[in-house]
């Protein structure tokens, strides 16, 4: 008789974290799939879905024009075989020319690992950097997936609370948790999901406490700056690129936003000369990706990108899904701080509860991220990568809905 | 001044493992990479490189034909959108069916968690299963990466001494180690490196053996059964899908060997309804992807599987080299079993020494594996998914080395 199992539930069949990953859904993909299963009940058109972050413009035509002709005109082992674990030499020189052509840095191919996408990037670059007792500082709100992404990759996770008038940084919550044990400070500007972008000013103040802090506990703390959304920007906002501000930076990028591509996951880990032991520390991030499998991103994906790298996203449905709601929202006596980039509005909960709020709104069929997950939990986000159309008409019910709390 | 560290020498800025990792090569790369070195000296022509496991026949015509009409068709969000973290039904249902109509299976398509390829599904099995103290069994001569896979994903890895008449089983060897803390056996037939497929016989030894084991242990020893080589079979030799003879069966595949496309890492982690636990188990796995960063894999390349899965390599050249290599090198006095799958032929070295023997072989400008990293010291692996003509041009260098070491 074959074993039949069922161990789990007692003993230690398993590793209990995992499979608690692996059952439970964050919040985000709790709403979307409650939002697809009520849209097959009252219509699409019924359903106001501003929750899930993802590019609503069609990719630049260029991308697929860069597919095609390799899939028509490069031989199939070239295209289809093995890169180099790192990536191709020719996309990571497209990368860093297009870098080092923007920012007037001296990137080489040689400072950039391809991943599938930021994710893949970030975590390598915790598990280079979980020594024991390890902690990584994130600043609230941050992505929900870095809690999983750090405490387990062998790192605590330390949070600053957030800046809830500005959405920059609270620095003096930020110097309380530096210490020796410090090995990163996560740094995601434009913000998700505050779609605030951390001014030069900043930018500069987190240099200069980083570096006094390295000194005293006699190492480097790095900065990653995890900038999927880099491109993302409207009123001709300024977006430092950060290894030129402050040197110890890891950059994690995905082309995901930028080229309205995440299904494709192409994106990389950067590590600049300048940071320090930076051979070392890129070598690390190898042995990080090659431990989960992970070396040789998508050749095509690759092969497209390093015809595809200088493309700029489109960002004019964006902008007016930005302004049209940041203005209804604020009129109507919502607050919240006006985004210049990325492509969320993170909004003060009128009751104080973004967890009531998004209940409340969801009768009405209209679904925003409360900030829990974000560290934040009197905020909810509302992504403006939607159809305009819907915005215009979820209007009225974001009136009704504060109309009705405040009496 | 900003600091300048240089910490992680006599430290601990970086997590050693990892730094090692991604600072060494195994011996396969180092000797490709070598051979391409040595190649812009004496030109490619005189170089007889028969290290790496690539694909040397282009992949199916329908697999560009899928993704350029893919490309052309349907709509940017759809092509290049997010898919569900375990992959689109589309594409695990057309493997499911075709599994299904190829070994009689009742597979679904959500037994299936499509994968960059099949180590990271090996990977994210391994992490699902390392419990405290957990054991991951081998079978020698093994893929070297085995070891990385499962030492760094917290399992202790424990190996099997290679059967070097058949390179199939030794079973007693494998009976001794398996204990309260084994969660798994590795089986990886077609094997890489030896060419062998194992016998159904043995596969119905194994299962014996594991069930027997299974009870007295008091819980599933699982077989991860990593088949990249399953369609790469010759001669009209049987393998038998693992799951229909064992049902503690989480399969790991790729698409790179079968389609010629390892460039564009698509595979999968399937674990059947009849394996214990088997919901709890793929959650495990699902939850061991996630905090790699690696959910949703790439989209085109799923959308083309999803067309594509029911295709099959035209074998013609890789038999051509098998036969041709395999009679000369024996009518050399070379020892070797007459490999049936893959695309490899694992030979003893003449000389009682792999390592050895391919320094001898490299003077000449020929390139093949010592197999000390596979476990099995006393062969080298040379692979067959090469130009015919090199092979043709190889062969009396075969001769010269053995004629020497045998005077």
């Amino acid at each position: 008789m074959l074993y039949t199992g069922g161990q789990r539930k007692d003993s230690t069949m398993f590793v209990k974290e995992m499979y608690e990953l692996g059952s439970t859904k964050n919040s985000i993909m709790e709403l979307f799939e409650y939002g697809l299963e009520k849209a097959a009940v009252v219509g699409r058109e019924n359903i106001y879905d501003f929750c899930i972050g993802n590019p609503s413009i069609p990719a630049p035509a260029g991308l697929n024009e860069a597919m095609i002709s390799v899939l028509k005109e490069m031989d199939s082992l070239s295209v289809h075989g093995y890169t180099p674990a790192a990536g191709l030499v020719e996309t990571r020189k497209a990368i860093a020319d297009d870098l080092n052509e923007r920012y007037g840095t001296s990137l080489r191919y040689d400072n950039f690992y391809i991943t599938c996408g930021a994710a893949p990037a970030f975590c390598a670059a915790v598990s280079a950097l979980a020594v024991e007792n390890a902690e990584i500082i994130v600043i609230a709100p941050f992505f929900n997936e870095y809690r999983p992404y750090i405490e387990k990759n062998g790192c605590k996770l330390q949070m600053v609370p957030a800046d809830t008038e500005n959405f920059q940084i609270r620095f003096d919550d930020l110097e309380s948790l530096l210490n020796k044990n410090t090995q990163a400070v996560v740094v995601n500007s434009p913000n998700n999901p505050s779609g605030v972008v951390y001014t030069r000013e900043t930018l500069e103040k987190l240099a200069e406490l980083l570096t006094r802090k390295s000194e005293e506990v006699g190492h480097p703390i790095y900065i990653i700056a995890d900038e999927p959304y880099r491109e993302l920007v409207y009123d001709g906002v300024e977006v430092p690129f950060i290894p030129t501000i402050y040197p110890n930076t890891i950059v994690c990028y995905s082309y995901s936003k930028c080229l309205s591509m995440p299904g494709e996951r192409l994106g990389y880990a950067c590590v600049p000369d300048q940071a320090a032991d930076s051979a070392d520390l890129y070598k690390a991030i190898a042995g990080a990706a090659r431990v989960t499998g992970h070396i040789c991103a998508p050749s095509l994906q690759q092969l497209a990108i390093a015809r595809c790298a200088h493309l700029r996203p489109d960002l004019e449905m964006y902008d007016r899904n930005r302004k049209v709601m940041y203005e209804a929202l604020t009129s109507y006596g919502y607050e919240s701080t006006r985004p210049t980039g990325a492509f969320y509005l993170f909004v003060k909960a009128p009751n104080g509860n973004a967890k009531e709020f998004s209940e409340m709104a969801k009768k009405e069929n209209l679904l925003v991220v409360p900030g829990d997950d974000f560290g934040c939990p009197s905020f909810f986000r509302a992504s403006t990568c939607v159809n305009p159309d819907m915005v215009d008409r979820s209007l009225p019910i974001f009136k009704k809905l504060i109309d009705q709390i405040n009496g």
